[in-house]
């Protein structure tokens, strides 16, 4: 087991991607922003109502999906060909989980876009209501599933 | 306890600070990457020898907190005045701890900046090493502490 | 009358603004989006329903504010300390009136990113919707007013 | 008649484009700054003297048709192969007419990046004339053609 | 003499300024770009006649100024008050100097701003005229002033 | 010879490469950045033991790479497959080398995204060092060499 992100020198380098194959790959992220049930009730309100701060979110960790290889350094530019996420609110545990699904045709995955998108829209959530609650824990976040490219698919074990 | 970041229409809105006096803000979040013993070992004999994931992940945490303002859609645009961050290796618990410290001079406080800084260290760090392993969870990212602003102090309880 | 934002070798320059005072500026810039009847209508169900255009749109237009001085090149980096974005639909006429709202403490004012502001929420209005609409037209992009600075508060005459 | 630009949650989403063919696409967009005869004055003699008003406009639109997946929250990263901008001076009305052509070879077209070249110019050219002028107006943006993708050809009616 | 660079454990962070004042700032810094007298000819002619290299090399350094701090990860976000770009012409010696002058008021200085001006408007002279030229090279690069902040004024010696 | 960045109403275009074919490219820059004895030293140690200016350098550079279709105004968008960046030290003429190799598979080559991956990591080993150095020189940037695309392969003769 070795990295593959240095150079001989032992620097950091963009892997060289060059001779792969294009091919159509996918990957879904998960995380969770645990918080107060208030701060909880009060998001779930603001969907039906108005103030609606899942919203703000989606649209935030679709714009961060799409701008991942500009904040992690040595991910590759990508040309992503659709970006979806989706919120499931827990009132027993009083947690947010978001899922991510990104997709593209090139000859690296989109891994780190899914988790980016995952990552900004936790912490769009936690912006927006910070005023209220701030104790939330952005938690659990992970790669739960891939495929395309050369190492095929991946699922999470669900034990985890 | 209500939303701050909605105007009456019920849409969202960067909230007016116009009125905000500029004052010195400190604000420390961490976070958590969790993996596999073999690969914090590799991570840290990187440090040591070559190929330092760390260092990586350092500049673009720094680079991630100058960005937060892009990134979070309701987030006030900021001078930061000093960014740093840590990291921890814990081999016991086979995880890496990372602290981010941001500091500024305005009329709002820099929390996102520091969560964001530990979010996308944090992100590298599973780019960096995700040809060895999958299973990393980052977890735990919450801020720790803040000061400067109308609202003084903040410093989390030991308990969570 | 001569133009500002050209140096003495005749070339586009950023013109220095250092002795200026930082005042409390605001602009409001308004704009329209044209469109079929039919598309105002699922623009204003998704409202109350689902599928929400003009929060996408007001998203989209808060974000677009704070990138104004990197995309027009001779604007100066401020600093927001605030951006409200309205919609009126206009049922008989079949139109969308958008109002920008920004504010900034500083040296130059932020007519720019109001304009900013209503141009790309008209844009992405027109994304949102072109699968249903290709014939939409973005008009009367304008400023309506702005206070602070040495040249004072402006009220655009109601007759154009 | 729907928008496709929701998903089943009724949230935003990028729409998946992953099975889409790449094509060669081209689309035109025109606008138009309305202004004093003054202003017209101003810039033309500055285009043959000094002080370029448009060939600064003309940097900014094509800079902004390359960053249009930035702005717009839903659009897909495109590979643009061609942008050009032109401008045409009407000095009986008093206006400078936009033309923008965006080419590209991929799975969606190049409709928004037209528009937000035709956009950001437009919003240049009032950056750069309104010490001289505040009572510009951006009007007429519009879609004036597009061709290739599934969809085929589109050429907007003259009446329009 | 050390570096400042650095925390404690000997990575990189972004110095902490905040106990610094906010002083006016000005620096100024020089390059070169060497190049066959058959390309100086042409950029010549176009800045006369038509196509002006030099025009769109003086909008993209002004743009680079602005977004050093994206690009330099360790430097500060900074308001800059006023940025200039000049060319001179040497068809005897066959090369173009390029001098910056930036401006601005805060905590540190703008040193790599003027210094990236240079390199980006050098860069783009590049990309306009490589298919005429491959062999163009840029040299020189080098701070020949600054003034402002706690170390006062600095003027390069003229020997170098 | 002549500019073909330019249409032909004498503006600024990005040339239109919708008919070229998608090749595998590759181009190699060079650059030095000229420094005291003393400076070169601090760098040397930090690279052994800690404070690592080119790990920092080396980050920038590549993101600087991946930017290079935002930073010069009529390059292409490109997607990257490869970036690497290598230092050299000379510490009898007290300089060190820089070498990016910069690969993609598109329509145009990578001269531009190898020649901005040295400036910005020649910028950035400036900015790291200017405390202790303010005389370091930027100089010899410089395309080296470059394959693929209609044109074939360039070789920079080794006089020069």
């Amino acid at each position: 087991m070795k990295f593959t992100h240095f150079n001989e020198a032992g620097r950091s380098h963009m892997v060289d991607v060059s001779a792969k194959q294009d091919t159509q790959r996918e990957a879904v992220a998960e995380g969770r922003v645990r918080m107060l049930p208030a701060t909880l009730a009060l998001i779930k309100e603001g969907h039906v109502r108005k103030g609606d701060v899942l919203g703000v979110a989606q649209v935030a960790g679709i714009m961060g999906a799409k701008n991942t290889w500009q904040l992690i350094p040595m991910c590759h530019p990508l040309l992503l060909t659709g970006v979806d996420i989706g919120f499931e609110l827990d009132e027993t545990a009083s947690h947010i989980d978001i899922t991510a699904t990104v997709k593209n045709t090139g000859k690296t995955g989109v891994e780190m876009e899914a988790l980016t998108a995952v990552s900004v829209a936790a912490l769009t959530i936690y912006d927006m209501c910070k005023a209220a609650d701030k104790e939330m824990v952005i938690e659990f976040v992970r790669l739960v599933a891939k495929s395309g490219g050369k190492s095929g698919c991946y699922v999470r074990s669900a034990g985890d």
